[in-house]
């Protein structure tokens, strides 16, 4: 009896595997890997990888912020992501104040459904306002955790998200309370908005003074803080977008130590340097993200941590503001909107400047990008190529040359801080619970058909 | 068309992932995990756990000793581990100073053929008289590698094997040059000679001056020294029975720094306590090895290693010496042939200690003894449950009492370590290559059948 | 030519050296050392050691609290220093919000004048409300610095004092612009503060969770964050009364980065421990301070560091605070006034617990107790016996056994909490700028004839 | 009743302290610091610098090595030393294997007797071979120490004195036993070899060559393994010519952990960088020495190390070979014999390049040149400004320009690798014992009035 699908002769390569198999799909779910399998339809996967749909955990789509939203919506985000082999993504719930955590998740998940095109997840963010203002939020965490998120954000930093030490600590316990993930933003931030109002008092105020604004001893001090009160808490932390040693190595102490803790890096610390920074306008401020963009020194250390597990994911933080948002910096750094748009092209990055280079092995950067993800922020059936799992695949043709730009991917900002990177190796079709959404490079898939993971 | 045999409803444990589940199996293969499967034979796996077969990657049948043999041969060792859920092992090649590696590999793998009943991988050891004795043994090693030896053993203590820092430095650059593991006992073997010395010149001759014998910082040193020279020569290494806290930070260490190194524990550092070796004759002798089994606090750092990934594997280092061999040391402790013997019992004594007490998950329990030792191992097909991979299959009763004994157990030792010790849960059937060589609690295989894995 | 006094034939002992000599003073100062001086008047000091008169860095005397003053004015209290071998403290000056540093350092004289009877530093307190109402503090550290506050008190914890990270790097910045010392109290207040209200919360109001409260994670993070932003400033730091291995750690870590970094305990963190806390009350209350007492894996940390310069000074924190203010906390331990008495005690108690047990060297006391705080805070021509030198002595009979008592002691409060402590050697005369003020154990100085140092 | 000698109105300076004063002396001893003493005789320091004469703890004259002789026998050694203001020096005592270590040291100062121009003080080395061959050793290093060798010189490395491991151990041991130091050399002499070994047959033989073939892990390594070793057995222990941060920061973890373990540095590592050994012919040879002189980045955190107490001591290794000994290795750098020549230097380059260019201050300065090698070396009486230490005083002009050259320079060397540099401040007068040796900067004391310092 044929399957629904079958994905022939491809080279399965999962977390721990490489193999040469069929893969068969029916109806939602993965249903067999082996060899002459017959399905009713057939893409032929002859000299491509096949590999579990990659899980982005950290995007912002349709973000709220101080400069309007971010340029994706819930549709084009997650288009562009199919385009580049993402097959869920985990967003955030941002409460405001006075806001009940699970009214503010309905709200989110209304503006996803009826446009997300793959599955996502949310992170339930814990913001200070709202410990300080309202107490019922500590009853609402397990309710939030039982509605699916699994996971919840801290910032040690930003206005409307800042948690001084004291919230940060109740956050923890409150997290730790429901078994569940704390996924921190580490900046010590009274220390970076000194630095900060400095650099403009002195009329330092072009982007290439960013990244001195936001040293890495910030970074590092703030990771350091956050370990040790997960440590008095017991909670679970992943420390996201770690961008410098000093964090890393805070990380590595605390886990040789025994501490249960993970750590996440992003595309752009990884292939990007401070350099972008010294750009002329109006293309430096698009590169301004927190932390920021560092030296190759940093960028090695990273490397370095990426293939000898001192890190465990790598997410985008994807964040696309409109060109506007960044340029509102102009004349003042400070004001630019932060944030880096890669969800497309993090699969194609990795492969060209991670296995290509022989950074990492092909096993390590499905880990990274796919297994590893679904498993720390426990997306169910998501990162793995087992029967049963949920059909989210991605071929991606290890030969395809493509020169990386604006028009050329599905983010709706008019820019793209990668423009011009030569990649080697290219996604060229995704399947998303059974659902063939882009095929021969054409996307196919239909606004809303994305599920809200419960995690 | 059914399949040749279809494991039915069990509860399908992975590294990453728990389902309820059918597992096919066609020939030695999986062929599928689903629902509805129907096979030519069933196992009804009902209330039962699936695992991956375990893989134990440290094991020492039919070793050669200056005391004679270790009781176990390919035959009855195997065994013993199937009725423990093991369907791999890697043993051992100790190849004499003047055998080339690959007569070596061929008279040890003749030792095996006809006996072995799961399968087997060979590590390579590149012992220090060898080095010094015989200039060939490094165009060697890249043939070793080609016959299946993937991993080298690399020893920093015992005579006929010590390694010393210069030839420790050529072994770890061979290995380095094919891209292999060396897999490390590490002890400052000097310094042990000559504290151990003394004990004896002083008249401290029983067993609890073992652990005194060598302490913690003689193991931590040697850890820190392996991992200096692996760090010089690029050498991937994984670091063999580490038992104490200060081991464990100094792989930390290293890893933090970007250094790719790996640790393995045993259940004795996990289970037992120095305790034992207060014990009265002929009872204490028996609880000897190297590195000793240390105290609680030790043993608590290891569990926190454990869980929190500061060790990666869990193997037995299976020893199992006739007690004559044992009692060797009745008159001087120094003279007791040293080795535990685990080889049937980790799979229970993990999920008691481990799953049980709350100090690991489910998946971690499968991750540490199945699927992280067959990869950093290089078992190809080994430790996963996925259509393609080998039918080695264990059904886990998680229900099942058993007291472990002497009397219950399948070496050929008239002793246990573990007598007396109560484990909730125990395996019940263990499938090989799709063969079920335990059914029911009765081993019904074939002595032979087991295959020499390539790695 | 006669000197003025000479003290004959004693054990002279410097941080470095161990002499049998005469020292000689004319005036104030040290005039010689050597053999065969005479003197107008002479001290026989055969069989006695002649130290540099101590220094205790650390002591507040007359300190305004929410419980009103502590018991020992500076008359009182530097009357008790006298009795104990001391001949200079350093003391702090706490400036209202609202008020400039130079007046209150003008008040803060004024309340020491007239009744100290040794010499005396200030070191200047920052603090948060200060920082946040006045900018002008800022070119006001400067001109404390000019008119002799070489350190800055700078703390993490406490209402009226506690610097958020912000205001806590502006103080470091304008102590490292007028390359001053910071001198700082490292606890993590915000967590320490949520801690502490859950105890009373939950009805866990006696003294004995008192530690629990403000566990050693609190301290050792709040000490990396200070060294962190330290680091950031180029400020040269001492750490205030460590309490335990983890902050021992953080400091050791940044020195062997190679910061400039310092670190003080207290004689109640290396000879009492936290069994005090089980007291019955009312004694258990008096033991309170902060950081707390802690268990005695803490303690042998601690002796380990001061014996092995991972910690630089011993001062006392002497706190005198009249047992009706300890005692407000009867029904609740958080409202009991902290701090521990020690200000007489120091040089006895570090004596027979660390010299006579062996923990350290008569050169390393002396260094701990005299010179190195001398050298650290700044204090000119204190702590040393070196002609040119002032004529601060202190002659310690090494033989004489006390048993310490409230009655024995010379502060105004009506306890101690070293009573009924044994201990081996006391200091029998004490010499201040080369006044005899104790003499074969009698006071005989006069109020106000202590001076202010300019540091 | 005038001194011997006043040295009037200089700016004394001591590891602790600056004071402007009259310095007296009786006899050999110092026997006043004040103001307006009258002497029989008197140097006027109006404008220079007064000093405790500098202690260099590390010096090889008339060392036997398997190239001869070093050039400077203990009357031109000394006479050197004292020109650069050094009036006392540690050498060492070499024993033969089958030498008693008594016959060894009387060996030793007859070498020295009836030529040595200052004090001296030797180590007593311990070495394999002897260890090896000889058991009564350890009944000899207690009679050593009561004849005066407090310290023992141990190396891990060179043919004639590696010790391994277990004779590292114990001759640790018997230091511990004795309450002596362990001044140690510290690289992985097996490691070197090997890789030695390598560059000559891969004909990499140029002096370039040298730091590649001594890399900065092989020290830390080293290090690491002696301080393990020294914890074991309670040893106090130095480690020698520290060269790189990898070392430093082993010696930091150390500390941090609460060992007494101390480091020294010295001047070409400071001050040169391994672009010497990129020179050409017959001068990069001059600079081979082991360890060999790195890179700027390790140069840099040396002096952070020295500054923040990281290091201990400096001194020089002084070790002037002929340049026939330093070009037996024109055709292969492993032949040359290793070592710097610096003892008449070290004072004005370090005030040069470490307290004129703002890296330490002046009292540091002193404190590692004079103070602290004489209190860890255990010199008695010297290094320090004290009455009744000895009259050991360096008069130092810190205004005086110096192009240091061979020429200007009193070893018999015809080199000096620090030809060229100019230097800001120089010792004019030298005093030993009372006798002005150097005066005005000419040398005018007699062979042989130096002493033999037991320590």
């Amino acid at each position: 009896m044929p399957y629904d699908l079958v994905i022939r002769a491809g080279r399965v390569i999962t977390a721990t595997h490489e193999l040469t198999a069929d893969v068969a799909i029916e109806g939602e779910k993965i249903a067999a890997i082996g060899h002459g399998l017959s399905g009713r339809r057939t893409l032929d996967a002859d000299g491509l990888y096949v590999l579990p749909g990659a899980v982005d955990g950290h995007v912002h789509l349709s973000l709220h912020t101080a400069y309007g939203r971010t340029a994706d919506d819930f549709y084009q985000g997650t288009l562009a992501a199919a385009y580049g082999g993402v097959t869920s993504i985990v967003d955030f719930v941002d409460p405001r104040p006075d806001q009940p955590l699970l009214a503010a998740l309905a709200e989110r998940r209304g503006e996803a459904e009826g446009r997300v095109v793959i599955d996502y997840g949310l992170h339930m963010t814990l913001t200070g306002p709202m410990i300080a203002a309202r107490p019922a939020w500590r009853e609402e965490v397990p309710l939030a955790r039982e509605a699916g998120c699994y996971s919840f954000k801290l910032y040690t930093a930003y206005p409307g998200y800042y948690l001084p030490d004291d919230a940060l600590l109740q956050a923890l316990e409150a997290v730790a309370a429901v078994d569940g993930l704390a996924v921190v933003h580490a900046e010590n931030w009274p220390v970076i908005q000194t630095l900060t109002r400095r650099f403009v008092a002195a009329g330092q105020v072009e982007p290439r003074w960013h990244p001195a604004s936001r040293p890495a001893i910030t970074e590092g001090e703030a990771v350091h803080r956050v370990l040790a009160l997960a440590r008095l808490t017991g909670a679970r932390v992943l420390i996201f977008h770690i961008s410098c040693a000093e964090a890393v190595h805070a990380l590595g102490m605390a886990r040789a130590r025994g501490q249960i803790a993970f750590g996440e890096t992003c595309p752009h610390y990884l292939v990007l340097d401070d350099a972008a920074y010294l750009r002329p306008l109006p293309e430096a401020l698009r590169f301004l993200c927190q932390p920021p963009i560092r030296g190759q020194v940093e960028q090695e250390a990273l490397w370095r941590a990426v293939a000898g597990r001192g890190l465990d994911v790598i997410s985008t933080d994807h964040c696309p503001h409109p060109d506007e948002q960044k340029q509102a910096g102009a004349a003042n750094f400070t004001r630019t909107a932060g944030g880096i748009s890669g969800i497309e092209t993090r699969l194609a990055l990795m492969h060209t400047f991670g296995v290509r280079r022989g950074q990492i092995s092909r096993t390590r950067w499905v880990e990274l990008c796919c297994t590893a993800p679904a498993r720390l922020f426990g997306l169910r059936g998501k990162g793995e190529l087992l029967p049963g799992a949920d059909a989210d695949i991605v071929l991606f043709d290890p030969t395809r040359q493509v020169t990386l730009s604006q028009a050329a991917l599905h983010s709706a900002i008019p820019y793209s801080q990668y423009e011009g990177i030569q990649v080697s190796g290219y996604p060229v079709a995704t399947i998303s619970r059974g659902d063939v959404i882009v095929d021969q490079g054409q996307f196919i898939g239909q606004p809303g058909r994305g599920r809200f993971c419960v995690r």
